[in-house]
């Protein structure tokens, strides 16, 4: 199996700067400590992840919720093309050891939910604070917390 | 299509005596209001729904997670088996033009955060108190609100 | 549970006339039979078998790919949203206690695969012949052959 | 994106020894050619061909039906968990540009429909003669036919 832990980014399809460099660090912080990082594979949170793990030489799996690998971004090592909608979050927490969510709305309250209900840690980085979640306050702590 | 309306009811598969008397109103009161009951055909806050529709003389839908029919619950008129797990409760959300939320833990949790993200209306009943969400006191509220 | 047997009818999405009318000869009889009708809940085939089922006073369920009730045809009564794109097809399978395919390509074979993977019987009008697939030369004797 | 061309293969997840002499022959050659090895993750064929894949260096990609990547063979790279079970074969489809089916049964031919349905290669070897569908006789000749 490639790269011992998989770590999974969750957090919104569009972000902004201060999220976007946040989800960026996290995913560079994912790649350093030698895990695999798992997403949805499109933009915003998901993407900034993908650019950070690359660029600390990092893999990354996005798995879409459309019919074509080619609706992945382009820091997605392995793209995985579902074609079952938004039902593909369910896979992304089933595939993640854990996951770390950053920021985020009402798609991302869904999935720590179900990561939640599947009894898998998820760290959380400016988002919902739901009883059972680890907060973190920076990126770095947010890998610490989701490695160890 | 049947019955106009179509009313999801989302909660935990087991559930203890008081929850089950509010579903079990909050189903009577959907079949009383002329809608049709959705929900994920199993036991818990499910069964007893439909328990309730049925004795007003409603009609109840159940998406099955499992790969047969004889998954459901007795008080299940029409069933569905999606045999695609969890996922199939975004299936039931999609099909609700409304949702109304009865006790519950992470996987409703996760329903509600679906739900919001698609824009329905969630009542909610003795669960998560999450910002968007309209909160009402007895099962009569509840499917009034829902139903209005 | 609604109408005893669940009768499937799968074909494509857009026929010709002489499909058209065979499936809606088999929608009437199914109806006749007393099944319920399950199907994709679209144009084509699917909506002529409603036609046929609904002129017969009968029950059908339309199990959808997209993410909205409205998709479907005017003649389902029961419509479930999946949002799941063709991921669906498996799941009118498994609704289905036994299956009418009527004309149909690529995508019908796939759904005629998985019927008999799942050992439910299979009755063909004008379709691929599969071993292990019962065949019919008219709508009458696929409805009496899928019904008895 | 990882290694260009994602070549899947298919086939029953039992198999006799010539079966999964080939289907290992398989998926070396895929390995050897470059590509990326797609594919359901559990025994018989798949995990032949995964073998084949690994012994010569190549990369495999597992997308499970359960809800665990624990449920993946031990040659499998990068392993998804999808929990939505046989809906899965969908997602294995639309992640490879072409495929390679060998042996197998009704599982099979569902698959060789989608496939076809979407419009991709379908190389057979031993397996189904559906039209559309390109033939090959030896493993060689299936990868050669894959890959260019």
């Amino acid at each position: 199996m490639a790269g011992g832990k998989y770590i999974g980014v969750i957090g919104a399809g569009e972000c902004d700067a201060e999220l976007g460099t946040m989800a960026e660090a996290v995913g560079r912080g994912i790649a350093e400590a030698g895990a695999v990082l798992v997403c949805g594979g499109m933009g915003g949170a998901m993407e900034a992840a993908c650019r950070g793990a690359k660029a600390a030489g990092g893999t990354t799996i996005g798995i879409l919720p459309g019919p074509d690998r080619k609706g992945a971004n382009e820091y997605v090592d392995i793209a995985i093309a579902t074609g079952i909608g938004e039902a593909r979050n369910l896979a992304i927490i089933r595939t993640s050891d854990v996951l770390v969510a950053v920021g985020g709305s009402y798609g991302t309250l869904s999935e720590i939910g179900f990561a939640l209900k599947m009894g898998k840690k998820v760290v959380g980085l400016k988002t919902w604070d739901i009883k059972g979640m680890v907060p973190a306050r920076t990126a770095e702590e947010a890998v610490r917390l989701a490695a160890e």
